[in-house]
């Protein structure tokens, strides 16, 4: 096969068929997202390809500091170019890195830019890029459209007013849909030293005094009405694993008001405050009809030399091998006792969970939702052709891949939107395969239309987004 | 390849000769299964494909509920034809499942159906299928029999008198042999309400006040030795994990006494007990040269709202991670300090042991017996074609796989046997992989006594059954 | 593909270049191994293929193992012959066993034998092995100059005087570097019996009284630089798992106190120690600018019947699943802190931890040297096809898999250079199926010095080896 050309990862006949003809054209629901909505709504537009490639892009930071390049080339204050240079030198000298793979593909979609990109060629390419930069429809908008995307989730701090959402919602000469996510993690997270300030925070946005964990609740539950009267259809939980640690709601209160008058909070009380509010949330997300995203198994922070440098969400963070499933399970039981689960994605960034994982999934399914427990797509550092190949051999393997609601970028660049692609040539791949092993019939029929459920359909229906705005 | 042709799954000339050839025309030992012994007995039949296929399956089960099936139309009240047609429009969605694999081989090789089943064709097939099961020879012994069957276990109560075992091997009308294994998880968990009930049930078997453990191991090692006169060849046990808490006799007597007494067992003196009993156990199958399987890495039962409404064993089960390796090599390490260990093999339902459960084997393998610690196949979850090619490249890797006992159904299915063809095709397609990469020489004499080996003549030699009754 | 020939594992025409065109030449540096410096230094020749393949082996041992060979044809005092043959019968049922392919590379390589080994010709091949033996170029330094070897480093006592390696260093007739290592376990494992015996005899070695634990430091400190004097460049330990419990030097003084006085230590003090003496000695390879190679996920002598027979590394030992991330990036972000993190290789036995490990290492690279931190490459029971491959996708999914320091044998035969081979093929068929695949420009150019980086001039330039002596 040539180098990423029309059938890239293509490597079956039905492949290809299942990806031209059904896959390609879908458009895009990018239900889980960073993009800061400050940006659509302004539009903004990129003083060169560095900004917009190596701007905010951790895993390309990793990628360089690998190839010992400088500080000062990756968040520094280096020269533009050098810091593309730099990249580039980086990025020849890792095959079988998904950053290869995404990074042409960006060059080829959006910039027509077809060789591959080599510390040799560096140059050319990078004013190549710079000269496509400056021609209209390379802003942030037009690079949204050009994708094909129709509904985004952005990802919102519960205290935010949504007046960006209200904007684009409002603003008749964009017609992709940007909703807001619920992601209450600082409310959640009582053993950082910042969490008094959010709770008085949120208290001023809501008016309310915040006393005790009650009208901590009362508050979280009436920033979710407000968040789905504009238009949010999910919340998304960051935590390091799934705990259960129950206690009533009488103690969770005395940890809460401990924390809030200063005291020390132990790992234990900090598990039983997390999962009382967490339950809390689960049953208030039911009511909503919110899907909730739990993504676990990460390790934040692990340099504490560059976080004093350069902060967090600057590429220091790891997996972590403590995924418990028993606490998992008990905490999604615990919420189906009083049927009150609400539809649930599960995202582990630990790869060996796959197959835990969707055998948990169909512990809990039911038929208020078709596919209403989902194990979320290969996810960060999984985001690559084997970790998509793993996590569609098992999800398949356990459950009914049909049903599945495949991709999202999870990423904070506009240019993402081409790991859709990448997804959906895995997936007509890995579909081919069995196809063409003999392993599932050659009914193109069938075959297509799952595939195009699970590009799109299957994302529209299980959320409850409306296709047009 | 064409879908599930002669060659399904044979993707070089090797495999196919070694399929067809060598591994096609064995026997099948089925050494761990849960057919209730009376259906045998009475040789029953069906009266719908539904009732076959759906009746007690619940890995059925999952992939309907992961389609958003009503619970009624999977173990409610549902009509046998809306069932079925609720599962066939799930199985079509379902590519990469193991279940569509042997729902069709189930169809070709009992009902002669090579069509792929859909929801347009249902009714068709269902019809097809009933047709079928009214002629001869779809009973349950006839299924048995055409499934070329020769020895197969079941799973039995210490307390059961064996006497549909007793009335199987006296019938000169029925040539396979129903041997009984022995499983006392009744005894082994302490923790559970019933426990006491089931200690007074065995009491009254023997005939035995139970004052005391050591009454208790005074009637299981009778038990076992009845049921070694009953051609029994193996013990079964289900564990979370394997553990090794050790303490004297006289420390778990006293917390057998406390349970008996109504007391509240701790987890610490649950796993001190089932250390001592299960030591004393694996000691008595030594003497009695039983193979112990042991079984773990599961947690079941994990939707208590669906528990109460249908019991245990209704597809509610999920893979565990906490699968200690250290426990597991003490417990074993414990037995073998005596030289009391005894024949044994190994399955965690969590994949991600494979490659360290191959290690533990070799680090207790001696040559009173070829093969003596066993890696079972890969079990319930994982039994599927990814799940076989990793056990079977696991365990070639870090030992000899000629000497592997290889497949069993596990299943309370009498269509379950297919399984053993899935399994073959795919032990065929390593081995011919490894050939066709030059990797092993294309000894084809070796090879096919190789194939047949762990196909058949390895289990009969390692559980030491008679080749015929 | 004919059974292991020229192209042996390299499945693509790409592959095939890249082999023979750029790694097949390269030197080898085999920069972690087993064998005795005094085997080298005095030139020692085998009387048989069973002294030389059989001797030492517990890979081997294993093996036979598994198939049911009394120990007295493993370890014991049987025939030669016998050992042989009995090794050819259980090697010719473990098809996809590593051993199967390095016991064959070796009789192409060294024997010149291309039959496949069986029981059938085990004779004939036992005789012509050792008439080959007794010509020249047989001997320790024969087999080690026949295979390209220009740098090794053996693995050696803190307390040894490094007499052989001066004799060798200042040999002129041989001119492979042979290096030493400092692995300094018996002063880390403070749990173990011997452990106040290995203090005293290095305080006998460095002539001072080993008052307290900076006594032991100021010594191993002392055997540091003089293991750099004599051309050391790397320390290497074994860890069950990276700990992180962090006490000060007063705390871990008081630990070593009460061990050195008879005391016993629990698990939590040697934790203590051990985190408080591995931080020290890290510093100081970072002084040194030595690389610190750390080996984990090990549970080490598990069947107490054989080690009290035959002792320890004789083939008991198995991979561990407690190997915590959060222990190993605090350790490692303790060293970062004060910019005294050492180059690093890790190196987990368990193959589960590769993407976890990937994603560390992500996470302390820097400019001070390309590719600081590595994920050693397939290690013991996971140096086969799969598990390297299974390293290298990984690896290269989270890294920049060119600045990868590649192979090494970690063993104690002459004869196992052919797993370099085996590597640098494993390497070829990786890089040649992604440029064949369409994932990755046939840029030969780019890809063979991509290859020959991997195979020797990376681990020249990371850890400082000189080319020639």
């Amino acid at each position: 096969m040539e180098f990423m050309d029309r059938n890239f990862l293509l490597d079956t006949e039905c492949a290809v068929v299942l990806y031209h003809k059904y896959a390609e054209h879908m458009p895009i629901v990018d239900y889980h997202c960073h993009i800061p909505v400050q940006e659509i709504a302004e539009d903004v537009t990129f003083r060169s390809i560095t900004e917009l490639w190596l701007g905010a892009d951790h895993y390309k930071w990793r990628l360089m500091r690998a190839n010992g390049v400088p500080e000062e080339l990756i968040t520094g204050n280096g020269d533009d170019f050098e810091k593309f240079a730099a990249f580039a030198a980086a990025l020849e000298r890792a095959p079988g890195n998904p950053i290869y793979h995404w990074s042409h593909l960006e060059l080829k979609r959006y910039f027509g830019i077809d060789e591959s990109l080599t510390a040799a060629n560096a140059k050319d390419i990078y004013d190549r890029c710079n000269r496509v930069l400056e021609q209209s429809g390379m802003s942030a908008r037009g690079l949204i459209k050009k994708s094909n995307v129709r509904i985004l989730c952005t990802t919102d701090d519960p205290c935010d007013d949504l007046h960006f959402h209200k904007q684009l919602a409002d603003d008749k000469s964009f017609d992709v849909q940007v909703l807001p996510a619920f992601r209450p993690d600082p409310f959640v997270d009582i053993e950082k030293p910042d969490f008094a300030a959010h709770i008085e925070r949120l208290g001023s946005v809501c008016d309310w005094a915040m006393f005790s964990l009650s009208d901590l609740k009362d508050c979280l539950a009436e920033r979710i009405q407000y968040f789905a009267f504009r238009g949010c259809k999910t919340a998304d939980h960051g935590l390091p694993f799934v705990m259960y640690h129950p206690c009533d709601d009488e103690t969770a209160n005395s940890i809460f008001r401990k924390k809030m008058d200063g005291g020390i909070i132990s790992r234990e009380e900090a598990m039983a405050y997390r999962t009382n509010l967490l339950l809390f949330l689960a049953r208030e997300y039911h009511k909503a009809n919110f899907v909730m995203q739990l993504h676990y198994g990460v390790k934040r922070d692990n340099n504490a030399f560059m976080y004093e440098k350069i902060g967090p969400n600057t590429g220091y963070d790891c997996i972590d091998n403590h995924t418990p499933i028993a606490s998992l399970t008990e905490f999604m039981n615990a919420l189906a006792a009083t049927e009150e689960l609400p539809k649930t994605i599960l995202y582990s960034l630990n790869p060996i969970d796959n197959t835990a994982i969707d055998s948990v999934i169909g512990c809990f399914q039911d038929s208020s939702c078709v596919g209403k427990i989902q194990h979320g797509s290969a996810w960060w550092f999984n985001d690559n052709k084997q970790g998509m190949l793993d996590q569609l051999t098992s999800l398949s393997n356990q459950s009914v891949i049909g049903n599945f609601i495949g991709m999202l970028t999870d990423s904070r660049s506009f240019l993402s939107y081409t790991r859709h692609e990448y997804f959906r040539r895995i997936l007509c791949r890995f579909l081919g395969g069995l196809v063409e092993g003999g392993e599932y019939p050659a009914n193109m029929t069938l075959l297509g239309s799952l595939v195009e459920d699970i590009c799109y359909n299957n994302c529209l229906r299980y959320f409850g987004f409306k296709p047009a705005k």
